[in-house]
């Protein structure tokens, strides 16, 4: 059972001919032989690096790679540098997306089925598609639908009449509850938990009474969900993560919550029931958004943020309650400074009254 | 395997029953036949629905539900308009209460044992109820006793000693660790851990000493833990969770918390260590709670609030530190005009300056 | 199945005996039996209990404990009212240090291997240590490691290549990747998950494209980590934690973090990708760290901060964006006081415009 992506490699390619897969231009020695990619500081001679952080700038001039992967105009002092270091350098319009074409090309690893292990535990009506790799300790409940390609391991649990479309990838001990639609490519990392029940209860006489959450999820294409996910199924209806969302570890899905297409969803960040929120949103880690809400595309929220409103398409907000994140850092910038205003308050009112006592005495005076 | 709520239903029913289930008042046609429950904008002909949140009144007017449930005294012209539009009406004291049993009518199935699959791994001296449902790939360490018609999914480990009270139901991959007590009718969400150890080290020397933790936990009768939820055991003595309380996912709750009846506790809470909460207390979502606390009966924090003294019984605070939630809406109104304030203390200094610099001339001149 | 840690004893010791291994001095009964250990509130006749929290001061007045341990110092008002009511004292430089060896003393098992389960499934090329205790559905790898005398406990994933040091204790459903590393004597609580991918994008023309996450995890030798934590492997290189390093449950360690040693990350905290954090580090509950920073050595984090930039060594910070812990504590201790001040702020612009027209008058007058 070996289907994962390798770590290691043997390949070995020419400086070039990367250069022209990543639509780049060679600053260099364009017959280098090129063995490998790693980060700046780890990268050993005949490997190629890139720069993800401008922060990082200065560890270029120490790195031992043979080749860094740069954005077109970037100082020509830097290249210079590099140049008189024997660092060839391929030039690109997206550096990050390039370093991601040249992880592929060195690590991606063909998909090979591992066929139905014997140790899996599988129901009556199953569909099972064609190529699967289903690991020991798999549980699949009555009338699921398994699609082509898909790899489940070990602990994983699908339930009753959900339907999982091809080459998903679904990591150990992650539980999909019953009747959930997981579509194509979607890839869900372990301890995931899908179609949980949302948390509905009526009060009454201060006990709190369940209602059964009836509803289901929905989960698009090209979905990947972090480690120790939660998603909730809908009260009625679905709840639903549209095509190309990308959530990270340790983030709440409410019931009935509905986020747009190509959504990022850092870490520890929480969507209350029935919020929508548009394509392209951003939600960074551990912000929590209230319930019932509309957040228009595009929209992105600053670390830590409390959403309590709707928010506007393309607003960039932060803090709690948001505001427009421009003026949440000139917030931020003069909340240290309370006391001293306090003081200053404090100080002034003896000002004026003394002020207002020697003009009184003036009047009193005149 | 399927003894699980279904989904969906062939059940059909006068209106005029609905309204006597929930003890409500028909506007309409009492003999409309009712096929089904759902939300107000997926409702179609023949089904019912509810307002859950005055916001969505505007979807009322286009909902093809042919029946709705609406609180007693709602305004007339919304009966009028619905009257109009030919929707029935079923009028109740509390909407939201009476909606929960019309579900449960529809979608609430009788508990059907499965058996104990051959696939689950059973240690001596465990003592079993009758009319179980335990799934494969499940484990039960010795002398655990499970009561009747429990049901343990896939992946869930049940330790040594551990009681599991009657009408429990646990989803896939939950841990509950070695002597732990649950109650009756308690529901577990899938990925859950009750009876890890708490987070106890003695610091010594710059290094940390694990204090063995040696107590347990006890989660009374009608408790619901969500998914990915976290509760220690106590380092001596006991964790509790008292009865009816429900947890929402991803919270996290120290060794030797306690937490009272009927309390709401929202996800991403996460209470700390010796801290106790009275009855019917709500945390919402992300709220911290410090320490060695004691939070008063009907207590209630807003989200993202840290808590980090003692509340008294029925207060509603929010903010970090806490405060009474009415004035923290004003702190949070005050907050974004924080810049403006300061740069109004420095205007009112020049100005004070120069009244002062014209005093001092007309005391010189005088 | 039973090698964990005995939660009641039958062991019996002259007060004098455990003095000794904690090196304390006995004020009372040498010879007095003691034969157990417990909470202040819960201990019995016969059993010895500790001041956890000087905030408990008043319970040691109705405890029913017959011995506690003090620290050197105490008021002698404390040890003559416990004198008063015959409780015997044990002296010692840390009671909390003490108290964790007392509890070792009464409640620490010697590990016992359980063998390895029929029901594990282990791959080829697996090397096992001797001692092991594999429990029922563990699912090891191929070409995986397993020290001596690791238990790995039902549900457990160790993936493939995947090295486990010497004494490891593997609660329930943990997940560990491919080619992770562990070292000696860690302790990893059920639900955690090492190895997942880093939330790693390349995002172009609105669409996230995901960079293979090729990276490794290092835990180093003495790490515990609670349930349900993430650790992700890192992009490329190695997200790692090192020695004596204690995480609470519920933390997200993002990829490419370093952790220094003896650190401790109370639960729900998170720090997001490359961040490095020096030895002897303290990140309080629900702490933010964002992605690139250095903490330096010894700092301390208070809850639910948000750290936006590199901290030096030794600081104590509080609040988003942090600041020095006393400072913070002054602000929040003004910020109730906000509205207040903006109505004294117009109260004094009225009160200015006032004299200034008072003045005005009289220069007109003059």
């Amino acid at each position: 059972m070996a289907n994962k992506v390798e770590l290691s490699s043997n390949m070995e390619v020419r400086l070039k001919q990367l250069a022209d897969l990543v639509k780049g231009e060679v600053r260099g020695e364009t017959q280098l032989v090129i063995t490998g990619v790693a980060g700046v500081r780890e990268a050993r001679p005949g490997e190629i690096t890139f720069l993800a952080n401008p922060k990082y700038v200065s560890d270029l001039s120490n790195t031992r790679a043979s080749a860094v992967v740069l954005a077109r105009g970037c100082p020509e002092e830097l290249l210079h540098t590099l140049e008189t270091g024997k660092v060839s350098v391929v030039l690109v319009e997206e550096p990050y997306f390039a370093f991601s074409q040249i992880v592929r090309f060195f690590h991606a690893q063909p998909y090979r089925p591992l066929g139905i292990s014997p140790l899996a535990s599988i129901g009556k009506g199953v569909k099972l598609g064609k190529d699967l790799s289903i690991h020991p300790f798999v549980r699949i409940e009555e009338h699921a639908q398994i699609g082509d390609r898909v790899t489940l391991y070990p602990g994983t649990f699908i339930g009753e009449e959900t339907e999982i479309g091809e080459d998903c990838l679904i990591y150990p001990n992650v539980t999909i509850r019953e009747k959930i639609r997981i579509g194509k490519r979607v890839i869900l990392h372990s301890g995931t938990v899908i179609g949980s029940d949302g948390f509905g209860f009526a009060t009454r006489e201060g006990k709190h009474h369940k209602i059964l959450q009836v509803g289901t999820v929905e989960v698009e294409d090209d979905v990947e969900l972090g480690a120790n996910v939660t998603v909730d199924r809908a009260a009625l209806g679905k709840t639903v993560i549209k095509r190309g969302t990308k959530v990270d570890n340790l983030v709440q899905i409410a019931h009935n919550v509905v986020i747009g297409e190509d959504c990022l969803i850092v870490a520890q960040a929480g969507i209350s029931g029935s919020t929508e929120l548009g394509h392209h949103v951003i939600l960074a880690g551990q912000v929590g958004v209230v319930g019932h809400l509309k957040i228009g595309e595009g929209a992105r929220v600053g670390a830590q943020s409390g959403v309590a409103q709707d928010l506007p398409s393309g607003e960039t907000v932060s803090g709690s309650p948001t505001m427009p994140h421009r003026k949440w850092l000139r917030v931020q910038a003069a909340l240290p400074g309370l006391p001293e205003m306090r003081k200053q308050i404090r100080e002034l009112e003896k000002k004026i009254q003394a002020l207002e006592e020697i003009l009184n005495r003036k009047e009193g005076n005149s």
